[in-house]
């Protein structure tokens, strides 16, 4: 999982302009040491703890005592970890160094824990407190990672405003990537990091049961294969017949947008539902990310069109095509899809009740925790240094300081 | 061995000129979706299911059934998408976009999934009814995937032409890579990645003895690495006393012919032997090298030289080196090469009589789509867009738009 | 542990000046190449061989016999090769193409193996013939590994002396690396590949007791994970506070300095400890690194003051540290570091032994090689080539030859 790092930043360093590379490899480090630092002292116990009455763990701080709680502590801590990082892309390019590691923290200690331990404890309200006969059902965090993640990062783009020359007069103007090459090979880095996100999940749900967890994981594999691949040539196929060029963004955006989809729902459907999920979140892709630019939003990295959209959609689809032999097996409650018709409608019920409060939560730190960096003036670089590229300003000089670079006059900024 | 993917993309991206990256990034995406949907729906059924008369496997397509055959759907899957990205190299830089998935689809259906139930379904026509007491020996692809996509690409290239400049009144210009820091890494991912290939695949032959497998591996790992080790200071020494300057790119494509040569061959010999096929894939590559373009063929990463060339020169040396203890704890057969005289040449009988109809069987069918795709004008993009560069002609705008790049007028078209 | 090297030819790429780029790539694969060939050879016998009066392996040379000796050869290998390429960094830009074959074969052969055979051999002299009750500790080669490189690094740079225009007139000039990207991605490769390193090390330390070394593995994991993000904060924070600017360099390489430090320590002590150790290796890199450009040595990539100076660091603080049940556990000795008070100074004097006769050991080869090296002219390429770049001299050209540089005309050659 810890793949999946690299290709973040490989594809987040290739979206940005040349400008703002050591910026944007800077935050990055930041982020994931500070996530491990957080995670270490409290986020793993909130989460993975013993429960404090269904509401959050309670054990484990500082990871005291000779073993851990049900989870281990790394595994878990590239989950937290993914959720900062998703969030951080939204925010690339023009927002002040101090923000990375405030959200980190809030991240790291108050959301992402609080959710998981929620959605995965077997002992959280959310698990076995509600009345109903299913548990809410994610995967591999297609909320507790992706959503958290996507969520977080669309607010912040939102009260963070968009780049400067990204719109103009009522008139959007791309802000192409420095890097193609460090994009794509990014993407491929993520989907193949994912694997282990998705298989190392299914042996902790199936504990002990080795052969079964064996033949799971092949499933697991295959879903998630098929997943990503009818997304990707879906949102490709839309978009080419739309523009009329064959963007590869657009590719490697969908190909993420299916693998979002399939963290939420690989292990608890069949491969037709897989390639379902695939074919509708590459349309569900496509169709947000227009709406954000249409909206205004600068979203540099479309990370929010991404995960957000997808890990909703999967968590959605879990409610309908969720099979009923693989929840048993791996959730441990007789429920199962309305496709299915087991138990009518109990299981996308509590897709619905687990995504809104998992969104409240997200969305309240969120809006908070960005509101008070405005207020103080510490959420934005100021437009000098955004022009001259926040590496000049602040990192000590050019990212390529050998290769000759296009003088860009315009107001963009490029 | 998905590492070796982006190993893969990351070389081919390097080695081609800046004008063409995202082509080249978008085929290799396309590739790998298509040909997962592929494999899912046909190719695994037709190679892992139940053997039709020796001929052809017929069962599990779409993945049916609970489980799967006698081997894991994602493992088998990197094998056929390797076979197609190998032959995607040779086709770089002026095919038509509309060419990568006829080929894929043609790939991975109609060539991989047939010679892979003949080379290792044990109730294939190839492995029990030729009337030999061996079975044609290919430990982890060297005809299976190497020679099927190097042969590929080696017949589109000659059938597509060279690259415009490449050759000219008779004599031939260098078109040097863009990027060699990326070919150079990608070269390490892929020996890196090459370890799962290889020592998956002995976990593959060995079955439930897992003793008797972890000592397979180590010697298996030992002999890739002695075999790549062996080859790339073969084909650097020979090649820089020939022209006088130490080449990286021969360097790298020596150690992937090692590595090609050790695919067919590293589980069936002494660490000794494994050197010695080293020494001779990196003798072969700078000869096969030369040789295509003495021919006239351009093929832009030289994959049929290292992949076609070693993979063939793999199977032919089993012939001879296979060690008799060796052969019959991976492939239950009381054979061995020529040099350890116990079947006298049965078994490089056996090597001889699948290499033929391997080649037969891939060779038929590149030249039939190629031809076919020539024939509707589909195969070669227009003048204009090979001097423009596809990028900026199909895909929207150049790779790295924010650099200078040198002004070529000249016809070569960089 | 592979993928280290992946991640150290990645970064040392970047921080070289783009002239010298194919040659950095070269030597880097030629001396992977070698330095198996070696080891496979000789140094594998010398290291993990039967023991020759505890001072030298003396069996398996050649990989004879059919099963190896106590540790699997390719596992020790990237150890092996860990050290070389260590202390090629320190070297580049300015050293002839003929020392990397000549130091690589003296490290693969004459100094890694020995040193750890003295250190981790239970038969060496180090281990059970100084009449100590403890024995070395050194957890993943903090010694055995960076020192071993950072030292052969450190001395070969001062002999070889610095690169042209990084020291004039008593002034310093910092030389920045043409592609920072590939530094950060690098360096993230290398914290990820890390993991394989000291979580490898914990099973061949555990053996035969699975459900043991699941636990000791996760809190390796952890142990490192902290050190290494302490170690980056506090570079980072101490350098930026001195400096005004947010340098990303710092930060990668206190993260490195905080990994080192790890390697040495990380199975013997607690999550507390590990932060502690990754705090001083913070500091330790920063005050080393400043150190280094005072006296006038030209480390390109500041490889002697992260390997050397944590490996030093993180073997003495094991004398301090080191936790008597983990002591226990690991290396089955009753000892413990000098704050848990069991044995007194026993294990710290250990330690010191351990650090001395390494040191004295790696400088005795190093200073020998480049020394003679120097004597007959091969140790640094000429004026002239330094200041064109050994690309254009010796590698047939430029590794980015369609974009255009910046010209230099200053005499620092860049």
């Amino acid at each position: 999982m810890v793949f999946m790092q690299i290709g973040f930043v490989s594809a987040e360093s290739g979206q940005g302009r040349a400008k703002n590379v050591r910026n944007i490899m800077l935050k990055n480090s930041v982020n994931i040491m500070l996530c491990a630092i957080c995670w270490w002292a409290v986020g793993y116990a909130f989460a993975y703890g013993k429960s404090a009455g269904g509401i959050l763990g309670v054990s484990h701080f500082f990871s005291d005592g000779e073993t851990f709680g049900s989870k281990p502590w790394f595994f878990t801590w590239t989950f937290c970890l993914s959720s900062v990082t998703i969030a951080s892309g939204c925010l690339a390019e023009r927002t002040h160094l101090f923000v990375y590691p405030v959200y980190t923290a809030v991240l790291s200690i108050a959301v992402h824990p609080v959710i998981a331990h929620w959605a995965w404890s077997p002992d959280s309200w959310l698990s076995n407190k509600t009345g109903s006969p299913c548990r809410f059902l994610d995967f591999a965090g297609g909320t507790v990672v992706h959503i958290v993640g996507g969520l977080t990062g669309l607010i912040g783009a939102v009260i963070c405003g968009p780049r400067m020359g990204r719109f103009e007069d009522g008139v959007h103007k791309e802000i192409p990537g420095h890097d193609v090459s460090s994009v794509s090979l990014g993407s491929l880095m993520l989907w193949f990091g994912w694997f282990g996100f998705n298989c190392g999940s299914t042996y902790i749900y199936m504990g002990a049961d080795v052969v079964g967890a064996s033949a799971a994981v092949s499933r697991v594999a295959l879903n998630m294969t098929l997943c990503a691949s009818g997304a990707g040539m879906t949102s490709l196929v839309v978009a080419s017949v739309m523009s009329g060029t064959f963007d590869l963004a657009v590719c490697c955006n969908g190909l993420m947008a299916g693998l979002s989809a399939s963290t939420a729902i690989v292990g608890f459907v069949t491969p037709w539902a897989a390639v379902i999920t695939g074919v509708m979140a590459g349309l569900l892709y496509v169709g947000t990310s227009r709406l954000l630019v249409r909206l205004g939003i600068d979203d540099p990295l479309d990370g929010s069109a991404i995960h957000c959209g997808s890990g909703l959609l999967g968590c959605i689809l879990s409610g309908f095509l969720a099979r009923p032999a693989y929840v048993e097996q791996m959730a441990g409650r007789q429920c199962g899809g309305v496709v299915y018709g087991t138990h009518g409608g109990d299981q996308l019920g509590m897709q619905l009740l687990g995504l809104t409060v998992s969104i409240a939560w997200t969305a309240l730190w969120a809006v908070l925790t960005f509101s008070v960096l405005k207020h103080y003036g510490l959420l934005r670089v100021d437009q000098q240094t955004e022009l001259a590229g926040i590496d000049n300003m602040e990192h000590g000089g050019p990212a390529y300081p050998e290769f000759l670079q296009r003088v860009h006059t315009s107001r963009t900024g490029q």
